[in-house]
């Protein structure tokens, strides 16, 4: 039986850190949470954030915005805080509904507050092999397999899911730790064959029972970034019974990968801030 | 035994559909060329370029800078060339000597002008998937694969080499067309492991025989992108003899990646000079 990632510990761990560095160096960080349109799991997603803001002692304001907005009313409002000086970080919670242009959007934000690392001026350092801003989901997959100890460092790691959030720069941030990286995806074809030679599988697809017990060896590291809401209930890619009796580690959903998200967003919150102080 | 993909062949076809275009659209394309230092292999490189833009109907400056020459002097050059309307698209050839940051001197060309694609600002594009302006060597590669009209669909590509200029771009480019892509390197354990899975091999190290035919499966396309120069002979990362008995498809070195990483950097100087007319 697997041992588990408790991502919800580690994340716990980091926030806490996070906390300590604010009171230490007295700073006065805000988070700027922009939301538009109610959906049901992006509320969520807001909620958890506001929770570990609070925890970690940073401020939050929250902007919402009803679903029909115009791109330029959301626009302008990004504007307005990268100009507001009190607001260090901007958070624009996707998905945004289909008439906004999520490319425009994430380029109005400045790359100074840009605490998703979307912006191209930051997502240029990532393929330049600097991570110190990088996704908050990558981020987080990578403190997690830190805060386990395990080794990146000529394991073959195969990673499902080739978006720009986690599945490109997690490749790039393990192929600088020297793991070899294979990229799978929708048009993979057997996608077994390539799972099953996975030291390290990451999932980051978001469809339930993609991966089963029969697809993975014996003794593999999973990481599951998907997130399937289904009654109610959250599932991520991973077919978690079969597979967790085959894999050394496995991260469970919930409470693997989503808490690491989080703390990746509180420890990105600090990063900008202490950015933000070379420069001044 | 492997039919060739004749990199001089396509390279020249591509050159000639510059050549065309220049001549079609009357424009007046100048590719200013720095070497820095008296490298021989980097001498080579230059004047081969060079009589690619004669060919292509580019004019070509050249600017030769001795070996200790300070970085500053370097950047100010730039910065003249940056500056001089004339001039179209900026290459310094690269390795640099010891003493000069090439990050610096890279991020110091115009991105307007940054015809091997190195600048932040391209680069960004690249981690997005636009691949309008890329690295002359993947671009070369893309090509040519597209030239025999290889399909890269669901094929598992294994690259080998994870560096900035071919291994890095060529795995971003050929995900973008849904191959399935594996990225070695120098701290992969059993490489062979890898290589032996590779649909379409892709090799970028210089390291001579680095790829042997015991390494690959039968029907493999290989692709080597590897530059080694042993006593006044050209060589690539593969052991042609063997390896060329086992693959359905195989490059020659030389002939093969060189002349269509030539072809490539002609297409970018029109590609820059396009992109400035829409500008303007």
């Amino acid at each position: 039986m697997a041992e588990l990632l408790e991502g919800k510990k580690a994340a716990d761990k980091i926030i806490a850190e996070v906390s300590e560095a604010v009171k230490r160096e007295k700073c006065n960080l805000i988070l700027a949470v922009v939301l538009v349109g109610d959906d049901k799991a992006s509320e969520l997603y807001v909620k958890k954030k506001e929770e570990a803001c609070l925890k970690a002692g940073i401020a939050s304001i929250k902007r919402i915005l009803p679903a029909d907005t115009q791109e330029e009313k959301l626009l302008s409002m990004i504007r307005g805080l990268n100009e507001n000086p009190l607001v260090g970080a901007i958070l624009v919670q996707v998905p945004l509904p289909e008439h906004i242009s999520e490319k425009r959007v994430m380029r109005e934000i400045s790359p100074q507050k840009d605490v998703d690392c979307f912006h191209p001026e930051n997502t240029a350092k990532l393929y330049e092999g600097d991570f110190e801003l990088a996704p908050c989901t990558p981020r987080g997959i990578m403190d997690l397999i830190g805060e386990y100890g395990i080794s990146l460092e000529g394991k073959h790691v195969v990673i499902v899911g080739r978006s720009n959030a986690v599945g490109k720069p997690l490749a790039l941030m393990m192929l600088a730790k020297n793991a070899t990286v294979t990229v799978a995806h929708s048009k993979t074809k057997n996608l077994a064959e390539h799972t099953k030679m996975a030291d390290i599988l990451v999932c980051a697809v978001g469809k339930r029972n993609l991966i089963t017990a029969d697809m993975v060896k014996e003794g593999v590291i999973v990481i599951d970034a998907g997130i399937v809401r289904e009654g109610g209930k959250v599932y991520g890619d991973v077919e978690f019974e079969g597979v967790s009796k085959k894999a050394s580690r496995i991260t469970p959903v919930p409470g693997g990968v989503g808490p690491m998200t989080i703390a990746g967003l509180m420890k990105n919150t600090l990063i900008l801030y202490e950015r933000k102080k070379k420069w001044i």
